[in-house]
């Protein structure tokens, strides 16, 4: 398998993604990790470090895209940027996965552009892992690819969350909750109100109906389902706790395992191909997290079950 | 002023109510405090604690809308309820304020069909009270009154918070933010979109653009306006860290600044006279601080305020 990885994304770019590549090769066993961006530059931190070159391979590009660029028009405009080109490898099958801690609305849509979301998926969504106060993880999605969403699409997200959780966390029947405003299935917004019936009624994952704020973090559900608006809210609050608790020194078993570095980044579910954004401010023991994420998409062959599921 | 108090609503009803009048009748100073409900029961805890009942005014009342009732069929069904009788009292001037730690659906339909809607409000909103990492506090609303708004509703919560943030807790020209996923003015759901150049035209209230999630505690803005489905999520996402930061014993002055009952309660604003409603765990150190934050409403004139800036 070759893993790819834009080493030029994210806030510490090359530096803690060529770092994180050194420390995810050393785990990759017979895969290869293929390392694209500033080639002389990565070479550079590799021989500061110590490491030989030949352990990964090299695609060389000369743009980047930056953190705040507008993701559409420097998708077009700079073709030869590392989440361009490693985009364009994906869709050759030069590589199997691809992952970046850079700009999240360029890597959606690079993914669109590049790989497509798969037949049919309405909509692709971005996940985010939330910690459960009892040890293991939940799913929350979609934290920002859709920020409307229809009542169908939110349905989508339930199979594509309850098949992450199944086939990459190795969850068993894994619960879908609805993120609502109470606990009766007349509550909530318009949305939620015409969602929760066609919740109730599939037969395509395990619904056990809504989840409040105040449940997140519980072990009431494995995968946690709003629309992108929503989600991105209760991820930027989150992750805010996480600091908050982080600057005040609160050493605590829980509020650790807010940390992103863990998790690796946040997938895009329902492309073509394994695609995870990393956080911006990613270290190395993110980057290599990351990667290591990447590989776990490509070997539980995600994409081909949430074909065969929504085909 | 003769403020009046459910002593039937909450968890530990009416123990708990009674308790916190007891707290609250000695910083009231020449008002007067109307207990409403079992008259009996009342007197017994009163009794209990050495408190003399001249001390208030008491209209007995003989049933109670539970936490779990359908507000509007509670309202209707028990016209002897101790929220439907408060509201009565409201209506005809016999009590300028009313608060309860009871069902919330019932006090703001209770409201809405006593009191009414302040004329030119569209839909009144539920606030709540976030602190913030520094010292002081923000306002977020709506937190459940209203899951689907209009963006010309959230202008008007705009115009809520940000007179209740002037001249309920002081706060010098109150700047008002769009809680929102991104910085710049087209980011958002169509509700935002349609929202922010509505606030960013206003002559309304001092508008300071997008926040989002991570701001919640920082000191970006005194006020924070959402769709009621948005704010009931955050709510009850930030009442879950901090119970989860209490049980786990970590002090911390800025975790400790989450405690409701510092805070009395979540107001009902853009109703025609003070409504505070309690969180139904409220303790009496709870209900004293809703009976003063309504008593603080009616001094500081918000609902003619209110009625000014909206006609």
């Amino acid at each position: 398998m070759k893993i790819g990885l834009d080493i030029m994304g994210g806030d510490f770019a090359p530096k803690a993604a060529v770092l994180g590549a050194i420390k995810a090769y050393k785990v990759l066993q017979g895969h290869t990790l293929v390392l694209i961006g500033d080639k002389e530059a990565a070479l550079s931190i590799l021989a500061e470090n110590g490491v030989s070159a030949d352990n990964f391979e090299f695609v060389h590009t000369t743009e980047v895209i930056g953190m705040g660029e507008h993701p559409t028009k420097a998708i077009v405009q700079k073709p030869d940027s590392s989440i361009s080109v490693g985009f364009n490898l994906l869709k050759q099958g030069a590589i199997q996965a691809f992952s970046s801690a850079g700009n999240t609305g360029a890597m959606l849509v690079g993914a669109m552009f590049s790989v497509k979301a798969i037949p049919g998926v309405l909509r692709p969504a971005i996940i985010t892992i939330v910690p459960k106060l009892k040890n293991g993880l939940g799913i929350l999605l979609d934290v920002g690819a859709n920020a409307d969403c229809k009542p169908d699409v939110l349905v989508q997200f339930g199979v594509l969350g309850s098949l992450m959780a199944q086939h990459v966390y190795n969850i068993d029947n894994p619960r879908v909750a609805l993120m609502n405003i109470g606990e009766e299935e007349e509550k909530g917004n318009l949305l939620c109100q015409a969602t929760y019936p066609l919740m109730k009624t599939t037969s395509l994952f395990n619904f056990v109906g809504n989840a409040e704020g105040r449940d997140l973090f519980t072990d009431s559900a494995d995968v946690y389902v709003c629309d992108g608006f929503t989600g991105n809210i209760i991820l930027k609050l989150a992750e805010s706790f996480y600091g908050i608790s982080r600057k005040k020194g609160i050493k605590d078993d829980f509020f650790d395992r807010f940390n992103y570095e863990q998790y690796g980044g946040s997938p895009i579910l329902g492309v073509n191909a394994p695609v995870v954004v990393g956080h911006g401010i990613s270290n190395d023991e993110a980057i290599k997290n990351m990667v290591l994420l990447s590989k776990d998409m490509v070997e539980s062959d995600l994409v081909n079950k949430i074909a065969s599921a929504l085909q």
